[in-house]
């Protein structure tokens, strides 16, 4: 009989946005004059920029002609857009990453899930909490942890608070950890690290000989020169550092698909003899093996993200985001709530007033300002007392949901 | 340390299509006048349908607007796309299939790999040989094999020979297997399977409590009524079988990039403890967590493959590369080679003349002929002295590999 991977069953149910797209159509149904204001899920609303649009054009038109026509492509990407992510993502900030090292992909979940297939069993995984879910449960599916217990945390994973208290930057490890996953800005608190803060993470790696897994999905909105918008900025993160980067949050592009993943050549592994094995040539060989690269159209689409009128555009986009996080932070603040982050990121991060519970704020928040957030805890124990509003939203929406809480949180 | 997966370490280095790309580019820096045909590997070469690119152009234009812009989209594919395949797929042949039960995906080479996650360790998996390099390097990395021997056999896993003595048909295994990998029009061989050869696997599958992932991304060449689309038009298999499909050889997405897969709710594995768990939720959940859907531009794309106008045009593509496998087919009847298939599949398998390897075939091919084709023994053992060439290619390429081909081989 074929046997299942027993691991799925020890995932929890109610997975976090689920679970709150049920409480909003309860809501709405109860309330049907309603008009709700969703700032939860982190997906962007603006249209793509006008030279990706172009670029997808003219492509879909190369793929009626036989001569421009496009079959399978490499499987790690086009090297008209592997070159460009060079140049203008890394060599532009004196990174070192060859074409090579560049993998593009249809996702940056997809990417993050995915590489625990070259990796093995037995690793001991360390994550920061609160904590972008995907990256526990793709362990969890992995086999690499126990059960969960009563707070939804999974025996044998490491878990990093970041709170207030910190800074929402976690300590390192006080126990010794092989792979270790940050995100920076980070989802869900925003929470940027310093380049200072980001070595001790390069010096840990490399004492510990741990492998660093850099999710770096929402650097465009980074706007403090100060902070590293990739982990190669740090010296020796080459030799311990995988970083993820898309298209998705710089270029709208959460339903265009299209992100990469930099593997250095020189990050390895151990295999159980104790050798050194490149993470650079498993990784390539899992995708020449599951995978059969992005659509050449969207392809087209990313390198013109690339083009002058392309990076103009992105940055208007990113402004007008973070001009709608800025109004955020500044409504919570003339209300008394505290507000942490929106600057470096399109998130704001908010203390619960009054020691609400995430899902009490959640609740009071849905009732009776008629706006979505996402309740802290359901990104981990440690957010438990904290919520998350997205910056991505239309202004007039944004507007209208800091007038509603202006009313309703008045003192 | 970083563990890696030390199962990819067992992967033969080779895998074949580069190995035919090593050999075709020396000959060619070696000739640089001689222009090659290939008809290697099986990536079409005709344009899009027009209904395609009209779609996706007017998909493009959405993504321009705020009003009609799709961010991210639900990770099993839209309903109108899941719906359509419902209806002309499935319904239109008698098939249940429910709307809900099809995960549209970016490809089947992605579907059939990633499938292994929802499945455990300790499977024994069969495979025909020869067979699509993807079914066996997969359970290489999910570490349901041993080593390979000097065939390239993987221990651990039932190879079932396909060979001209059985018609390319194999028999059952004669020992039991949990999970067994069938593909139908089969690449590389083209053979199909009649309704009874696929219900005696059904049968197979129920007696022996074994999963049956059907592949049938080639069923668009079809032309015999009496031979099945799909396994669901079998009574029984809805219990027993997942079937993966794609858009890339019926409709040219190779380089576009949209399949799907169809997991029915009564298809079940057994967990540790010897409970029944349905393989639905295992990857409804998988994708969830490690997938985030296909790009909206794409589904619209393949959305309009089931338009009259869509449905006119891919019937137009299949029978032009239909008639290219015919031509192939003659010319070597012509020539006195055995030639096999190739009527309801856009291969012809045939088998070497004088007792040649498969390689050295491929190498007077190349050397004399000019003409690119895929070595059997590339796809196992069984397939050692057998030789695929593909109709993917245009009319004109074709006719000029036939022409040289019965120069070159004139009796």
């Amino acid at each position: 009989m074929a046997h299942i991977n027993d691991h799925y069953l020890k995932l929890k149910a109610g997975y976090l946005f689920p679970e709150i797209a049920r409480r909003v159509n309860t809501f709405a149904q109860q309330h049907p004059d309603v008009q709700i204001i969703k700032l939860g899920i982190g997906d962007v609303t603006e249209p793509l920029p006008a030279a990706v649009i172009e670029a997808m054009h003219q492509a879909v038109d190369e793929m009626a002609v036989s001569d421009t026509f496009r079959g399978y492509g490499p499987e790690q990407g086009y090297a008209f857009l592997r070159q460009k992510i060079v140049d203008y993502d890394y060599q532009s900030r004196g990174c070192q990453v060859a074409q090579d090292e560049v993998f593009v992909s249809d996702g940056s979940k997809c990417d993050t899930a995915n590489i625990l297939d070259v990796l093995g069993t037995g690793n001991t995984v360390a994550v920061v909490d609160p904590v972008y879910p995907v990256y526990v449960d793709t362990n969890v599916m992995a086999g690499s942890t126990g059960i969960a217990n009563d707070q939804g945390r999974y025996q044998g994973l490491v878990y990093l608070p970041a709170t207030a208290d910190n800074a929402f930057n976690p300590d390192l490890p006080s126990t010794k950890v092989d792979v270790v996953y940050l995100c920076y800005p980070n989802n869900p608190t925003g929470a940027v690290a310093t380049k200072q803060a980001l070595g001790r993470w390069v010096d840990y790696a490399k004492a510990n000989d741990a492998l660093i897994l850099f999710d770096a999905a929402y650097e465009a909105f980074i706007t403090d020169p100060a902070i590293a918008h990739s982990i190669y900025e740090i010296e020796g993160a080459r030799d311990v550092a995988i970083e993820f980067r898309s298209f998705s949050k710089n270029a709208g592009f959460t339903g265009t698909r299209c992100a990469y993943t930099v593997v250095p050549k020189s990050v390895t592994g151990t295999d159980r003899q104790g050798n050194r094995i490149d993470l650079h040539r498993l990784w390539h060989r899992r995708q020449a093996t599951k995978f059969n690269g992005v659509s050449y159209v969207v392809q087209r689409g990313a390198e013109a993200v690339y083009s002058d009128a392309g990076q103009k555009q992105i940055r208007q986009l990113v402004a007008f985001y973070l001009a709608n996080a800025q109004l955020i932070r500044q409504t919570l603040a003339s209300i008394g709530l505290d507000a942490y982050s929106g600057v470096n990121a399109p998130y704001v991060w908010l203390k619960t007033p009054d020691g609400l519970s995430s899902w009490d704020f959640f609740d009071r928040l849905l009732g009776q300002t008629h706006v979505v957030g996402t309740p802290g805890s359901g990104f981990g124990a440690a957010g438990e007392g904290y919520f998350r509003l997205s910056a991505f939203n239309s202004r007039q929406n944004v507007q209208e949901a800091m007038r509603r809480l202006r009313n309703d949180f008045k003192t």
